[in-house]
C-alpha cells in the first residue's frame, strides 16, 4: 500500500468556491484512493458539499475559517487582511508538515505572495517560478516562468531549468528531461544577455538534464523539449497568446461548420472527431500552475474551472508528491550552484 | 487615374527566388494595375521569369546584380559583403526616391540591418520596429515590435504606439485607431517599469489614437484593439507562439477527422467549411512584416512563401504608399515628442 499523502485545499478559492473544490477533490480521490485532504474555509458550506461525497468525508478534515481572500484583492491587501484565510490555512498546513501540497483556485497574485511568505524560497533560490503544463502534439511540456516574476537573471533562468527538469522527472518519469531556452530566431540581435549567459552555463555545466539549446515560440507546442525556460513576462504572454489562439481557431471552426447545409451535416457526422478535438483542447485537462522553488508545493487552479478541472490540479499535486520532487530539487540546485561556483560569484 | 507608384523588389530573396518574386508581382499588378516595379537580381533569371508575364514585363525594370545575401548570412556578414546585392539595390532605390517601398523575402536579420543602414531611422526615432498583421476574430490587428529589437524604453514603446497607429490608419482606414499595451494580468508585480511609464504617457498625452490601456496575450486575437504594442523579444515570441498554436490545432483537427469512417465522411461533406477555415488561417493572407520608423518602407515577406503569399506582401506595400504613411507618421511623432517635452528630457 502507498504511504498516505495529504493535500490541503483552499476551500473558498475560485469563482465557485466549495462546490467545485469539494467536487474536484472527490473526483481525484476516486483516482487516488490513498489521498487525504484538509479543506480550509467556511465550515457549514464545506460540510454541506461534503455530505454529497461520503467517501471523501471520511478522508477529509475541515480547517474552519470565515476569512476569505477576494478574487480581486491586490496581493498586498491579501497579505495584510488574509492572515488566517482559507488560502493562508492551506499553505500553512504545508509549512507545518500537516499536508504535502496546497491547491487553490483563488487569486493568483495573492496566492503567489502568500505562498512565498509562508513557504519561503528554497535555500539558494532567489525567485520561485510559476510553471505551466503546455499541451504539445505528442503530450505535454512544462513552461516556466509564466508569470511569478518579471525579468530573470541568467542564474535565475538556470534555476528555472533545474526546477522545470525536476517537475518533468516527477510528471513524465524521465530521468534526464530535455530542456530548451526560449529565444528569438535572429542571431546577433543586441540584448537578451541573460538568455545568452544562461545558454552558455547550461551548455557547459554538468546537470541532471539534457540541454537542447534555444527554442522559438512556434516550437513549444511541437514538443521538441520537455521543459521550456523563459522569464515571467514573456512566458505569461506566450501562454495567454497560445490559449487565445486556440480559442480563436475554435471560433473559426465553429463558424466554418455552420456555413452551409453540407458543412452542418458533415459536422454532425464528424461529431465524434470534434469531441476528440474538444477533449484534446480542453483547458481543464491541464489545469494547474505550479509554484516551484518554495519549501513545499503550491498549485494554482484556474479560478473559473469546474470540479473536473479542479480535480486535474489535485491530480497534479498527487503526482508531484509521489515523486519526492522537493527533496530531489534541493539537491539538484546545490549541484548547479556549486558547479557554477566562482563563475557565478564573479558574474551576478 | 491614380498616380503611379513604384515598388522595389529583392528579386533573389527567399527560398524560391525570382519565380516567387516575379510571380507574386504579377499577381499584385492584376489587383493594382497602376503599380510599377524595380526588380533587383540576376538579370537572366529574372528576365526568364518575366517572359511568362508580359504585362508585368512592360511595367518593370530590372536592376542587375550577381551579389546575393544568403538566407543564413549573419546581419554583420550581410552588411560587409552585401553592398550592391539584390537586397541592397531594392532598399537603395527607395532611398534614392526611385521607388516608394522595398519588399524582400530574404534573411530577416540582414534586411533589418541593411534597411536601418540605408534608409536610416526617421528623425527622433531611436529604434525602428517590425510590425506584423495579426489575424483576429473580426479582421486583423497590428502587433509591434515583433523582433526588430530586444527590450524597449517607455519612450520607444510610445513611438511604437504612434507608428502602429499610423499603419492602422493606412491599412484599416480609421482616423483614430485603438491602441493597447501588452502586459501581464497580475497587478503590483514588480518590474516592467517601461510598460507602466508608457501606459502613463499614452493615457495622458493627446495623440492621434485612442489608447485603451493594457491588453493581455489572449486578447490580441479577439481584435479588441487595432494596434498592440510590445517590446521585440516578447512580441516575437508571442507571434511565433500564435503561429505554432494555430498549426498545432490544425494537426489535432486533421487527426480527429481521420479517426473513424463517420468522421472521415463528415469531413468530406464539410470540406467547404474546412476550406473556409484553411483560407482564414492561411499565413499567406497576411504575409509581410513591415519595418516602421525608417525614412521609407521596407517589407519582409516570409522566406518560404509562394507567389500568392509574396503578392500579399506587395499589396501591403501598395496600401501603405497609397496612404502617405511615412509623411503623416513623421508629423505624428513630432507632436508626441513635443507633448512629452520636458518630461521626456527628464526621464530618458
Amino acid at each position: 500500500m502507498q504511504h498516505s499523502k495529504t493535500i490541503a485545499l483552499d476551500g473558498m478559492g475560485g469563482d465557485h468556491g466549495p462546490s467545485v473544490v469539494v467536487g474536484g477533490a472527490a473526483i481525484s480521490l476516486e483516482r487516488h484512493p490513498s489521498l487525504k485532504f484538509l479543506i480550509a474555509g467556511r465550515a457549514a458550506e464545506i460540510e454541506a458539499e461534503l455530505a454529497k461525497h461520503p467517501r471523501l468525508r471520511e478522508r477529509c478534515q475541515v480547517l474552519p475559517t470565515d476569512i476569505i481572500v477576494a478574487m480581486d484583492d491586490k496581493p498586498s491587501q491579501a497579505l495584510r487582511r488574509g492572515k488566517g484565510s482559507s488560502m493562508w490555512l492551506a499553505l500553512d498546513a504545508v509549512k507545518k508538515g500537516d499536508a504535502d501540497v496546497a491547491v487553490s483556485a483563488g487569486n493568483t497574485g495573492a496566492l503567489m505572495a502568500m505562498a512565498k511568505l509562508i513557504l519561503r524560497p528554497m535555500p539558494g533560490i532567489e525567485r520561485p517560478a510559476l510553471a505551466a503544463l503546455w499541451p504539445t502534439v505528442n503530450a505535454e511540456c512544462i513552461v516556466l516562468d509564466v508569470g511569478a516574476n518579471i525579468g530573470a537573471t541568467a542564474l535565475q533562468l538556470g534555476d528555472f531549468a533545474l526546477m522545470g527538469a525536476a517537475m518533468a522527472r516527477a510528471l513524465f518519469h524521465i530521468e534526464l528531461p530535455t530542456v530548451g531556452l526560449l529565444n528569438v530566431g535572429v542571431e546577433e540581435i543586441k540584448g537578451a544577455d541573460e538568455v545568452k549567459q544562461a545558454h552558455a552555463w547550461l551548455k557547459n555545466t554538468k546537470l541532471p538534464l539534457v540541454y537542447k539549446g534555444f527554442v522559438e515560440g512556434d516550437q513549444i507546442g511541437q514538443g521538441i523539449v520537455d521543459v521550456v525556460v523563459v522569464e515571467g513576462f514573456t512566458g505569461n504572454i506566450a501562454l495567454k497568446t497560445a490559449e487565445g489562439t486556440a480559442r480563436q481557431v475554435g471560433q473559426y471552426l465553429k463558424e466554418a461548420m455552420r456555413r452551409t447545409l453540407f458543412s452542418r451535416l458533415g459536422a454532425l457526422l464528424a461529431s465524434g472527431g470534434f469531441k476528440v478535438l474538444k477533449h484534446k483542447m480542453d483547458p481543464r485537462r491541464v489545469n494547474g500552475g505550479t509554484f516551484l522553488g518554495l519549501n513545499g508545493i503550491a498549485i494554482k487552479s484556474h479560478g473559473g474551472t469546474d470540479a473536473y478541472g479542479f480535480a486535474s490540479a489535485v491530480d497534479l499535486g498527487f503526482e508531484m508528491l509521489e515523486s519526492g520532487l522537493v527533496d530531489r530539487l534541493a539537491s539538484d540546485l546545490d549541484t548547479f550552484h556549486e558547479a557554477l561556483g566562482a563563475e557565478f560569484d564573479k558574474k551576478s
